[in-house]
């Protein structure tokens, strides 16, 4: 299936370049001719984009998909409240079949505000596997170890049984966090580090709470320097959240080549804090944007997130200079692609993936075309969300959801299965 | 004319009043009932609400409409440069008439987002309030006193001219603030509010800078306490901003009923702080939420107002559990009207005016229904508003504007107007 996209604006997100007029071609689920030139494409189906703006898919780098359930079910409550009372004894109750249908919902979510990727951390990710591979959704899944739940040995199952059957689904190493895996599992997740040669992904000073508590258990070490130590990040990886990160930990992110992903809805919403990002982007650090799960954040939405980051850096540093909008777009798009090792999904190039959305610029708030990037993420929202395309095929255009099912059926499965862990 | 809401969820925003299954009729532009009665309505048009949400309209409290042309213009740019450089020098250049093509475009982007009502600050009110009368959209005008442009008496001749003659637009006394008007305009301001025995509004507090240059000029006293001392809230009004609001400020509009209106997005994207708004609502004032203008924002668009300002609280007080989002939705919808002097647009009540948006509870983001008032405030966004109605007449339906004319031309004019301000 080849699908033209004639006249759009494109933003193609390629370092350095502008944005430019011109068409898009995908053959399959590959971009196979982008450019200004006036050619005769031939497609199965053309589409006039009458201006309009395409650029990459944001790329969703920390997400709980299956958490569906917990929206707005455990609001404006203390942190600790909010998770032993209200999150915890539900997600007890939760069966993988579950995961499975509530992951639907936050995946149309996704696909109805231009995301065409995530990175899912979540308990039995087979099942967040078919989710991805049953809709058409572009999903890097993570290791969740704990010393409760998934053990090494089981991601490391996961590991060999996930990647290489299908082109939509890897799997990546990842435990909870510091405070929720003893010495022995954190050594043995470094063995299985070393020995697959791969990146490792956590949960890291998300509070200073959990930093201070790390430091009592660790010889005073930062949870950064507590991993570095043990040689978790020998082959790279990334953290989440980082909120509470000192200079020292950015230097040892930098030596490894880790990413950041920042989570700024459910960093402020749980009031951890504002995560340093400017000084995450002085020293080169790769920057990803994450929604986090719906119990803590609660929408799923590119278009918050990335304006969020920007007004709460320009807060933090007292300068309203500071993280340039430029900077939000570059994190939720190439810099989420880099930190899920989504290399052939970072721009509207050819020889990359078709993994695309198309922004309505004849919508009131992206009036008028300034410049229309700012628009994007200090005006836009959902509602200019006009098309997403994951691997060359439409999911989601002019409102209407094209996933093989009906949506009311899938929000209905998924509000039973909510009522189900909400009963006694 | 009379439209029938059959089966909607009604949250009509009265006070104690949970959100019930019901019907709605209009009647011109009155809500002729409301309940869950089953009763035998008749109408010229039924729409079946199929159990989506029915609640007041937002009330944007404090805005600039006409400033659309500045959109995207001046972003990351410090305060000085943005205002003097970029702002100034444009607005000196708008025609009249230019102030009424601009400002349909702030009109669409409020009924897109299901905003019914402004209150709109901006040099010659009459180019506003014929945009309003044309658009069918509800307007509260404010006077804009300075030093340079304004007159006191040009206030009053606008405050006579204006009110009265159209149901959908009144008009109220204002000025900028207290750096931008002389002692003596000042006084003179508060002679006029004293004869008219009217509220007056103003900007704020809304930078410690300002506040300190206040002090300087007038023996030590903030602006609330500067303008107490000249009677200018004898009767009563606002202010808009409010960030560097001490208590004793507080005090002193709980003192003469005034009330606040918060614009969150404005002060963080300018890096001008945090209002304490869990403060206002612990003493009693009345909050309203503003958008401000599309050049400090950018975005008119009440869900991320509404999720900023709660999580912007949950920062500052560092607690999750400050500012439960029920706060943000009474400011943005009844703190709004009443701030605003639109007593007959506060609830979804018989004999109030038909000012009402409805929520498409079938967008992902708004599933699954664990409480619908929080979905609305943390995890809404503007692709959930289905319509958008004021005075009984639906304006914004299923994505498309019912405004008279098309809207690419209003695109087309105010791209035109930009592109005249922009050149040399």
């Amino acid at each position: 299936m080849k699908i033209l996209f004639k006249d759009a604006r494109i933003l193609s997100m390629y370092e350095g370049e502008e944005i430019y007029r011109g068409d898009l071609l995908t053959d399959g689920d590959t971009i196979a001719y982008v450019g200004k030139e006036n050619k005769d494409l031939k497609a199965d189906r053309t589409i006039d984009c009458h201006g309009n703006l395409l650029l990459p898919g944001f790329k969703n780098a920390h997400t709980h998909s299956a958490m569906s359930f917990s929206r707005s079910l455990s609001d404006d409550l203390a942190l600790q409240d909010w998770l032993y009372k209200r999150i915890f004894p539900l997600e007890d109750k939760l069966t993988p079949s579950d995961i499975y249908y509530l992951s639907k919902v936050s995946v149309l979510e996704y696909l109805s505000g231009g995301i065409t990727a995530c990175f899912d951390m979540y308990y039995h990710p087979e099942e967040m596997a078919r989710c991805a591979v049953d809709m058409g959704f572009r999903t890097v899944l993570l290791g969740t170890v704990t010393n409760y739940r998934e053990s090494v040995a089981e991601m490391v199952e996961s590991y060999h049984r996930i990647n290489g059957h299908n082109p939509l689904v890897t799997y990546r190493l990842g435990f909870h966090a510091e405070y929720t895996c003893k010495d022995e599992i954190l050594k043995e997740l470094a063995r299985a580090a070393h020995e697959l040669k791969c990146p490792i992904y956590t949960h890291i000073s998300e509070t200073q709470n959990e930093v201070e508590g790390c430091k009592q258990r660790h010889d005073g070490m930062t949870p950064a320097e507590y991993f570095e130590s043990l040689g978790l990040f020998d082959y790279g990886g990334g953290g989440f959240h980082c909120v509470a990160f000192t200079d020292h930990d950015i230097e040892i992110f930098k030596r490894h080549g880790c990413s950041v992903v920042t989570n700024p809805g459910s960093n402020s919403k749980l009031a951890s804090g504002i995560a340093p990002l400017t000084k995450f982007v002085e020293a080169g650090l790769n920057l990803a944007v994450g929604t986090d799960g719906a119990g803590s954040n609660n929408g799923l939405d590119f278009f918050y997130e990335m304006r969020l980051a920007c007004v709460l850096q320009k807060l933090l540093n007292h300068d309203p200079a500071s993280f340039d909008a430029m900077l939000a777009l570059k994190a939720a798009t190439v810099g989420g692609a880099k930190a899920m090792g989504l290399d052939d999904c970072l721009y509207l190039k050819e020889g990359q993936k078709a993994d695309l959305t198309m922004i309505d610029l004849n919508k009131p708030s992206m009036q008028p075309l300034n410049n229309i990037a700012k628009n994007l993420v200090y005006s836009g929202a959902k509602d200019c969300v006009a098309l997403t395309m994951i691997g060359g095929k439409i999911f989601y255009e002019n409102g209407e959801f094209f996933v093989g099912e009906d949506v009311k059926e899938i929000y209905r499965k998924a509000q039973e299965i909510t009522d189900r862990l909400k009963a006694e």
